[in-house]
């Protein structure tokens, strides 16, 4: 049996056709162009399905479910609350696919869908309890507990990037300050970069920029650390710290077997997970019971696609 | 059948006898006397138990499980990891309790156990997941997901008085700094209080502890607050805020079915609950969601014992 796993995201729709362990077997996208009214979009996801279908030379007896990761939050009818990037509010996403496909449509945000394929098929594949942080342009979140996703009673909860850990602090987007967003994200790191900058003209960063503080992104400001650039280490040292507080609130409240990085600033790999690992015994409240452990998600992009798929399996 | 609950504070050690209805049949209580070996604490909890067990008329045959709820927390073979009040370490507490009375032992936090029991007998009866907040001398707090306790994986969740919503904020007991805890305890408003009466000699929490601040607490400050008096007012207003922040970050992560406010600070009832629910709107991710149900704790001191004895219903 395979399952139609989409990952609709702000430039591009992606589509596949996963298999029972989770592995994509065909896979296409089309550009998003999120201002077309809404049934466009869908038109596009069906016409991608259709054409990962032949290529894989499924018919729709093969196919179980189709699942979609979206960046936002979808209610239990299959409605699209609320889409950042794509400016939906109210979307009836289930219904309009189901035009074209009779299949169960199941919908959840794109970092819990991440996550849930990284339970199901990637690193925290063993475990009971896990919870995926991708530090993007924003921090997102998926939480599953005893070997399910747990997105809250309202859908409202794995916003771990709207936790507030500093009272007064960098106000958000969402319209609170202080949210672990604006502290954790690749959007955050080049916030700190470009203030450390300004009495540092000359630091590795600045020069890697050819001394354009616009052109400042997550990598560089990592490779100049990694180089030893003082700069550059200070603004990595406090991103670590800030990490580490959200990694400590998430062991205080949940503590599951496993916290998986995830997203852009994940790619640092070891040079980031060293720093937590190293920055994180001093926040443990009970050091002698153990803790989660940090690893760096295996799925890459594809996440997105297999997590969606596989919500189908649930 | 009937369940033992022992509610094992810092002052008294109190026994419960419960019925299948979560309701306490007998009950009876000793001093803890905290600074004695560990074996004697576990001879009164077991002379404690026969007490109940007489008064009921109840036999060892009637018994299914005793229940203990401890300030600290136990691993999964019932040794006390970890008992702030009672001094404890590796106290092998079920292996002790069994050589007086051969049944199943349960043994969890505090706060989780009175979160246990509001699920099961109280508040919180007919939902599905409920957060409790114990706002007390601490911040405990007790998980309930899918109609099932998390405290983590490794034990070390539901610890939400140490997540971290201040960076670089107020000490904390526990080594870190800006834990909610010394923001949403009675500690924190006892504290608040005697910052903001520095600058004001007769305001009305002065006047009513005779002009000692060492005379301080919460019921002082909140009745100051009803009656209109301003630095009560702005001390009252600040907890509030702080108080919210906490329950955005238990929505934003877990978003359950409803959060509980126990402890000694919730007996300020409605004049707590309307001004949390007054503030909450403005935190609200997805305002349009719903969000928990905020309510008071319904079982008072006796959540200990009655949670306690129905960990083993669970």
């Amino acid at each position: 049996m395979y399952y139609i796993g989409i990952d609709l995201g702000g430039t591009n729709i992606a589509v596949g056709l996963v298999n029972e362990e989770g592995r994509i077997i065909a896979k296409t996208e089309t550009p998003t162009l999120a201002s077309r009214p809404y049934p466009e979009l869908v038109r596009d996801m069906a016409l991608c399905i259709c054409k990962v279908m032949d290529e894989a030379g499924a018919t729709e007896a093969d196919v179980q479910s189709v699942g979609i990761g979206i960046p936002g939050i979808a209610d239990k009818d299959g409605v699209v609350i609320f889409c950042t990037n794509l400016g939906w509010r109210n979307v009836p996403l289930r219904a309009e696919l189901q035009q074209y496909l009779n299949k169960p449509v199941y919908i959840d945000n794109d970092a819990t869908v991440a996550g849930w394929a990284e339970f199901k098929a990637g690193v925290s594949r063993n475990t009971n309890s896990s919870v995926f942080l991708t530090l993007g342009t924003g921090l997102g979140s998926g939480i599953v507990i005893n070997g399910r996703i747990w997105a809250g009673a309202h859908g409202a909860g794995g916003e771990l990037g709207h936790l507030i850990v500093d009272v007064d602090g960098v106000p958000c987007t969402c319209g609170k300050r202080g949210c672990s967003e604006r502290y954790c994200s690749a959007t955050a790191i080049i916030r700190m970069a470009r203030e450390a900058c300004v009495d540092a003209p000359g630091c590795a960063i600045m020069r890697a920029v050819n001394g354009d503080p616009d052109k400042i992104n997550a990598k560089v400001v990592f490779d100049a650390a990694k180089e030893g650039d003082t700069v550059a280490m200070q603004v990595f040292n406090r991103y670590v710290k800030y990490l580490t507080i959200v990694i400590n609130n998430v062991i205080s409240s949940l503590d599951p077997d496993m916290i998986i990085l995830g997203g852009g600033v994940s790619r640092a790999g070891d040079f980031l997970l060293d720093a937590v690992k190293a920055a994180l015994p001093e926040y443990l409240f009970y050091p002698s019971l153990g803790y989660p452990e940090l690893r760096i998600a295996s799925l890459g992009n594809e996440a997105g696609i297999i997590g969606a798929a596989l919500l189908g399996k649930e």
